[in-house]
This record gives structure tokens, C-alpha cells and sequence, in this order.
């Protein structure tokens, strides 16, 4: 089993991992170039069947202990004869309730976000690097399913329960597949299995599983473009305290520049890969163009 | 040129193209049910060079004679040192500004909206059929774009001019393409250039360029799965006035159960498309899961 | 005891007391039009210890079964170094939960607001006439309550309980005070404390206490300006079913003009009324100026 | 003519004019202890004819150079037959389009709010010392208008330009006032006139008229309790630059914990105190009771 990291020992990996600079000063786009036409071309060629997958959460409009900002949704029409039906919706994206991507501005670490930007470029009216906007023309690879709870054999990982290197080695060899360049890694942790046996629970007090910051590097080895879980990626609470309160969201958004999918849904898409018995397929996901934005809701798709 | 219909006309156009019940009593569904499988895999092989275009425009936070209820975007935090930068935003999905996938539940015509079912089934908590929900798993097809400026050689149609069904036979023709079963059909109307050119202008009252009710029974005749434009489908005015407002909007959402896609931007599209020499693709679209919504802000991908 | 009405007395009752025409064709002020400068400055004079009591709730923003919709508060700037707190809220004034007062275009009756306008002057972008900016120079007068429970020996009526004219004439004897021309009438019915003790409950099925149609006379016979209330000062559920649903909504807004202040909070006023041993004080309200609204937040002062 | 401040100066006034301490280390009412209920009392008498003035702009839902984050106002419900009509609104309270009252966690000066309570007070889910909600009871006392374009026989104030103390002086005078203990003092600029006259303008670049630092030693030996302007209190842009950016927000908010109303509309009662000949008057105000908030939009009313 991979050996738990000291805080000093994560950020000694923080430097090792970096790719600040790796593709030019100016870059925005992180392990997003790591995404190739060539790399998009081979991933629609794994559509065979023409099943598609949401890997969303219905917009989740209760409050709950996991959800303080509920999404706020009013009719402004409700139909009268005649007249359309119109509708609003208002989204806090962060937190631990929406299934949303992070923006490489969300995060910062020691003042600077992906590729050394100051977080001063983040003002009350957005940020003027590295906002969402960046994935205006979608985000289209390789999806990969890791399916932890499978591996382990429960139903779910429990709060608090750490995912390390060693099983996503292991994940990929019970799945048959390899992890590469440019490839949407998801992470399934079985969250939402556990919510629905025992009902919703204060994630930011009871925890989340998630991945040992030993996963960093091996994130790095495997060039990763994006990483989704149907947690915060992140486990909750941290193992190293405020000092770094989330290894994961700080080595992934800032230092590499990789962009998290939070709270996806992989419970159909579990059972579509079993079912398929294969866990690649075509990833496609396009986020709102939110210019100066730190997120969007999304509902990405799996194709097979 | 096709002759124009009068009220009268439309009506028994209704009656002809209604789909009501071809899939079921209970079907809410309506011409998505197109879409097969076999046709999303043969979508996908479409996929050559691996480029993506976004057919979205960003998110208008600012308010202009189109877009009187702006989205409204706000920092919760901009990211004081140690904490992440957060943000908020709310649309009002509808009306001509936003790009948007319009429910079925949207509009009614005599009191029913597609298959029949009661403008009651809308009410202050939203709908109970039809809504914007039942496309969570997305919408993945061929696409075809029909760029009628660059037919009528123009750089863009002129508020209240129309398109009719000779005008699609004539793009087909054109572009070397076929719409048929099951497609996502775009038509480009050269809005976008022309704010570019002389600034936005007031659509409920100057107008949009949009398709003639000729088209209807075309888009019936080729079993188009969703219909998109960079303006709103209909011509605006209507050329009914208030008797039929919209009639694209009835002809479709309503009779035929054919989702519009509102306000789209086909401009980048065009260039890939006369680039690529070639206006089908792989179209995918993921509207955000929203229970009970009329609508969802889209951002919908062409993959060459 | 004062006996309960049939639906169609209540509908003559309504033809007895209506104003509509009495202060013109044109008003919009409606019984508002009994508070004269000269009732303004008897009512200043009251004032003789100098202390103000609010008579509102604070703005909910968690939601509960009698707050389906509550306020939503967000920091925009949480005060970096350097750097002001700023926030952001909104509310559906209207409802259960909200101290607010209803614009006399909140309701209709058979197709009618307060003097015979049609509904038809409330639309999409809000309502040209009777809206809640009528009230933006305030409304000063002499508040008188009646604290009912205090009346029946109770802590708090009980949901459905009616409180009829009657009622009101003994509580007026038992606070040594007369009700007339142009006061603002408050109600207490002891709903708070009940929740306190019970918790909150679903107010749409379960009920609230409030005024009997047989009120509606009173009302009109003691020309009261404005009436409010700790619940919605309608009995619900109604004893008229859906045929009146809120007879004294309609008996008041529409039929006699006189604006409601919902979900007040009468529990520190009846304190110090009983303290004071007066039921009569200045009375100052204020609503925000929203332009074509149907209600405003409000918090209402007694200065005794 | 006072003498300009160095920033150097503006310091040590701070130190000299300084309350935190006076009323007890917990205290966050502020100046607002001055207010006594003898205070209220005399207030009330001032009222003679019973005339009302609101003293506050309409709620701006149009965005426009000084309101870059317009209230966003819309119907739920436009009133179909027999349904009630609803609306609802949004607000950012704070900035230099809105008429609302500072909470006297607004602001920081050197990491400290009124009363020395730290800037970390205040946080994600708002103010946990010197919310809006110390008000909850309204501010009821004596109010003074200050007309200076009357003083200086102008319709308006530029922008940039200064008021200083001996301007404030010979308006008492102007006026047969003097501003005492306890008062709510009113400053007009006459900046609505301007924008009535030539339009909106960018405040935050072109600037607005507003006090000297010389009138924090005359609002500090005067004893005011609350202060309001048409503009913001301070000229902007700032005489010391970034190093005192706000000398009148800090020195009123933070140092001597004076409330501030920002963005009041005085033009009306300028016309009603010069035809009444008669500058003070009963002055009323209601926030809202936003727990936690740091702001609330208010309509003050003057009462004569």
C-alpha cells in the first residue's frame, strides 16, 4: 500500500508535478492540451452501441446538509391560456450539492493559481485568467471509469476514506483499461449509494472519501486532462489539516492544471460499464460560457 | 417559390403533421424519439479530424434591446488570500437572448402542449410533463447546418424576412447534404453578423429573420429531431399576428414534439463547416437537469 | 355570537361595502385615503415615552414547511484586508413566511383589482396600476392592536380558528379602545408562539387562524386604512372553499382598497401594549419604492 | 475656509474622535446610543401639518452608468384569472445607485470594524458582530437637512466637489438649525438634479460631491447619530488616494460607529423644509431584519 505523505512531502510533490510553463507563459488551458484532435477523433471511435450516459445530478433545488445553497427555481409564467411557460433558475456552482466544473481560478495556492497568475487577477468582477470560458468549445476525449467501490467490494467508501495510488493501479487492471494522456479520469466513490441507504449528511463535518494525495503523482505519470469524481475528488476532512486543506484541488487545479468535475453522478454510468464490460467510452461535456466565471453546471455524457 | 399559407392553412398543416400519440399516449418524448442508437453510432463514425465548435453565445450579463433580463453574475468570493474565489449566477432562460433548449412544456396551442396533454400540467412549481428534464441524458445525433445567407449570397437576412421550404431544398443542394431521420437541423440566419455590424436592435419590435410556415410540413416530411437557429425558428413578426404568434414555435413544440434550440451562434460553425467542405457532424448537447423547467441554457457542440 | 355567512351573503356583503368610484375613478390609494395629515399629527402625539417597537419578523432564509421560499443572502465580499463586506438578497415577498404588505394589485375578483381595474394592468414587467410604490411616502398613523388571545385567556388560536366581529368588539372594550377612520388595525392571533412551542408546520394544509367574513362589515363600518396581522388575516383553510378562497383578501384589496400587512409579529407589541396598558400608538411603515411591485419587506414600528 | 487634511492628519483625528469603549467593549450600537427614548420623544413633537416625504430613490432595475447591478425585479405570477399576482426581487444593496443604510460591519480600517471587533467577524455567511439587524427596533429622532446647494446658491454640487466644516456651519445657520445630540443629520448635494439635467455618470470614475475629512471633528463634537446623504457621504474620488480611500465611511462606520445612508433622494424634502421654513422634523427609518447582513435598501421618511 502506497505510504501516507507528510504535508512537507506533498508539497515537495507539488514542485515535482508542476507544469507551470509547460506550454508557454500565457497558457490558460492547463492539461486541456493534452486533449488532441487526434485524441477526440479516437474517442468518438469508441461509440459503438449509441448509448449515451448523464453523469449529472438533477439540479438540487432543497436545501439539505449537503446542499446549503439550494439551486433557486420560480416559474415567471406559469401558463395562464395563451401565454408561454417561462421559468428562472439561480446556481451557486460550488460547494458539495451541483455537479459543476471547476475553473483552473477557483483555487489558490501561496497566492497564485495555474501557471503562477496572481489571485489578484480574481476581482469582484471575476477573474481575467483562467475562467471558465476557457472550455467554451466543450471538452470531448477519452472517459474512463474507476470504480472504487467495485474494487473493494462495498457498496460505498465511507467519509473520510482514502482512495491511494495503489487502488486506481488496481481499478485499472480489474477494468481492463489503461489511463493515458489526455483522458477524462473519473472516480466513482459510491457517495450517492450511501446517501440514498442512509440519507444526506454534513459533508463538511462527517466527510467525504476521496484520493490520498499519493495520487498526484501518478495523475502526473498518466497526464490526466481532466478528473471527475462523484464526490470533491478530495478527501474530506483533510489529512493534513489547514496547512493544506485540499491537496488534491491545489495539485490538480493550480499546479497542473487539470480541471475537477465535483459532484458528478456515476451510479448509471457504474452499471453501464459493467454492463458493456468496458469502462472507456467517448467523454463529452460542454460548459456555459460564463466569461469571468470560477465554474459551470454541468452535465457531462458518456457515449458507448 | 413556395406560396405563402394563410391562418387558415396553418391550422390544417397542424392537423396533418400532428405526431400526437405516434409514440404513446404517455409519451413525452415526442420527436426525439428519432433518434435511435444506430443513428447516434453513425453520428459518432462522422467524426474525422477531431475539431470542435461551440454553437453558443456566451452568457449576456449585460443588458441591450435584446436582452432586457440579462444573466446576472456575481463574485461571493473573490478569493482573499487561503480562500477560493466563488460566484453565482441566474438566467431567465428564455426570450432572444440567451442560448437556450426550449421544453416541450413551453408553449401551448389551444390549451394543450405536445400529445395533447393540459396547459394545467404547468403550474407555480413548474411542469409535470414535458419538462426540460426529460433530454437528462442529452441529445447526441447527426447535425446539419443550412447557412441560408450564404445561399441567398448576403451576409445576413434582414428582421422579418423569411425562409421557406424552396430555401431549404435549395441549401441541401448546396451543401451537398440530405437532412433525414432523426437529424438536429440549424439554420443559420447571419443575426449574429449583423449586430456585429450595426448593433443590437430590438427583436420584439424590429424583428428576426426565421423560417416560413411552408417549412413545417419540410421539417415534418424529413422527421427532424430538434430544430436549432441563431435566432428564434419564427419569423418575427409573425406574419398571422396574434391568431398564430409563432407558428414554428406551435408547429413544432407543440404538434410535433420537436425541441428548438433558441439564440444559437452558427457563425464559428459556418467557417468549420465551409472549411471542412463538408455541414454534417456529430452534434451533442447536454441541457442541465432541471426537474420541472421549461428550459435550459445550452451550449451545444459540432465535432468534425 | 355573530353568525357565519354563506358564500353568497359574503358576495352581498362585498356589493355593500365596496368603494370603488368613491374617491374618484382614477385612486389607487383606496382606504388609504382615510389617513389625513390631521390623523397623521394626532397620531405623533401619542408618542410620550419614546420607545419603538418592530413589528416585523426577520427575513427567512431557511426554508421550512411555512417557508418554501425563503429569502436567499449572499455575501458578494466577505472583507478581504482592505476590502468592504457587501451583500445580496432576494425575496418572493408574497406567501406565509415574509412580513410584507400587499399591493392592492395583488388580488382579484372576477377579473378585477381595488376600484374596477381590470387584471389586465398586471402583465410580464408587473402592474400600471395599484401598484406598491402608491404607498412611498409611508404610512403614518395611529396603530391600534387587538391581541385576541389575550382576549379568549389563550396563549395562541389554534389553525382554522375564525375570529369574528364579535370578537372584535369585545377585544376593543377590553383594551379601552375605539377603532376608527383611518387607523391601521393589527391583529394578533398568537401564531408565533404557538410555532415556538410546536414548531413550524405547513400553513397551506394545516391553516392559520384569522378574521371571519362577518369582519368584513366591521371593517368597513370603522373605515379602517389598514389592516394587518401576525398570520395572513384570512381563516385558512376558507369556510368557502374554493369559490372564496380568501374572502377577506378580496373584502379588503379589492373590494374596500385596504392594503394587508402579512406575517407581521405582534408579540413584543403586545408586551408593551399591556405594559403601556395602551392599545393605541403612532404607527410607521415604509415600504421600499419597487415600481410596478405587487408587495414590499417591510418592518413596520410602533412608537409608543 | 477649514484647512484640507493630510492623510497624516486624517490619522490622528481618527484617534482623537474615536468611541470604541464608550458604550461598553460589547456594544455595536454605536452612535445610535445616542438616540434616547426622551431623544424620540421630542422628535414626535416636531410633527405639526402630519405630511410624509420619503426620503429614498425608487428601486433601480435598470442598469445604467452609477448602477452597474440594477435590481432585478420579476413577476412569478402576472395574474391569470383567478390567481393572485406575485413578484419578487433582488438586491446588492450596497454601492452608489441604491438608497440603503449601512451596517456598521461594512467597512474595516486596519483590519478592525467599529468597536475594534475584527474584520474576521464577518465571513461566507455574513456578519456575526454589527449586522444590519442592531436596528431592528428602526431609528426614529430628530432629523436635520443640510441643503448646500441652497448654501452656495447652486442646483448641484459637482463631482469631486467638497463640503467642509465651515460650509456645514453656515448652513445651520442658512437654516436656523443646530445639529445636536442624537440627530439623524441629512446632506444634500443636489445630485439628482445633475443627473436629471445631464444624465447618468460613471461615479466611480467621474466622481461625486461629498464631506470633508474636516467634518469628521464637527459630526464627532455635534454627537450625530446617523448620517445620510444624496451621494455617499464622501467625496469621491478620495483626496488621500488608495491610503484613505473612504475617509468618511471609516471615520463615521469603523471609528465613531455613525450608520451611513447612502444614495437618499432629498430633493423632495428640500422643498418641503424650505416651504415649511423649517429644517428638522420627526425622521423615521425601518431596516429590514437581514440577520447576518451588512446592508438593507431603506425609504426614510420625514415627517412635519
Amino acid at each position: 500500500m502506497a505510504t501516507r505523505l507528510s504535508a512537507h512531502e506533498v508539497k515537495g510533490v507539488f514542485e515535482k508535478i508542476s507544469t507551470w510553463g509547460k506550454w508557454g507563459k500565457e497558457d490558460e488551458l492547463g492539461a486541456l492540451n493534452y486533449i488532441t484532435p487526434y485524441k477526440r477523433a479516437a474517442a468518438a471511435r469508441l461509440v459503438q452501441r449509441g448509448e449515451t450516459v448523464s453523469l449529472a445530478l438533477p439540479l438540487a433545488t432543497q436545501s439539505s446538509p449537503e446542499n446549503p445553497q439550494p439551486v433557486q427555481h420560480m416559474m415567471l409564467s406559469a401558463g395562464a391560456p395563451g401565454v408561454a411557460a417561462l421559468d428562472y433558475f439561480s446556481i451557486a456552482s460550488h460547494g458539495m450539492a451541483h455537479t459543476h466544473l471547476d475553473a483552473l481560478c477557483h483555487v489558490f495556492w501561496q497566492g497564485k493559481m495555474y501557471n503562477g497568475f496572481s489571485e489578484r487577477e480574481v476581482g469582484r468582477f471575476g477573474a481575467r485568467r483562467c475562467a471558465i470560458d476557457i472550455t467554451r468549445d466543450g471538452i470531448v476525449s477519452r472517459g474512463v471509469l474507476l470504480d472504487i467501490p467495485k474494487l473493494k467490494n462495498v457498496e460505498w467508501l465511507e467519509p473520510g476514506e482514502a482512495i491511494d495510488a495503489d487502488d486506481l493501479d488496481a481499478a485499472e487492471k480489474l477494468h481492463h483499461v489503461n489511463v493515458n494522456e489526455g483522458d477524462v479520469l473519473l472516480i466513482r466513490t459510491g457517495r450517492h449509494q450511501r446517501r440514498k441507504a442512509k440519507g444526506p449528511w454534513d459533508v463538511r463535518r462527517t466527510g467525504l472519501p476521496g484520493l490520498d494525495a499519493t495520487c498526484l503523482q501518478w495523475l502526473s505519470d498518466r497526464k490526466v486532462a481532466v478528473l471527475g469524481c462523484d464526490a470533491v475528488s478530495d478527501v474530506i476532512p483533510s489529512a493534513f489539516g489547514n496547512e493544506i486543506a485540499m491537496p488534491i484541488h491545489v495539485g490538480t487545479l493550480v499546479i497542473m492544471g487539470i480541471h475537477l468535475i465535483d459532484n458528478a453522478d456515476f451510479d448509471a454510468l457504474a452499471n453501464a460499464a459493467a454492463h458493456n464490460d468496458r469502462y472507456e467510452f467517448l467523454f463529452t461535456m460542454a460548459p456555459l460560457i460564463l466569461e469571468h466565471g470560477t465554474a459551470s453546471p454541468v452535465n457531462p455524457l458518456a457515449v458507448f
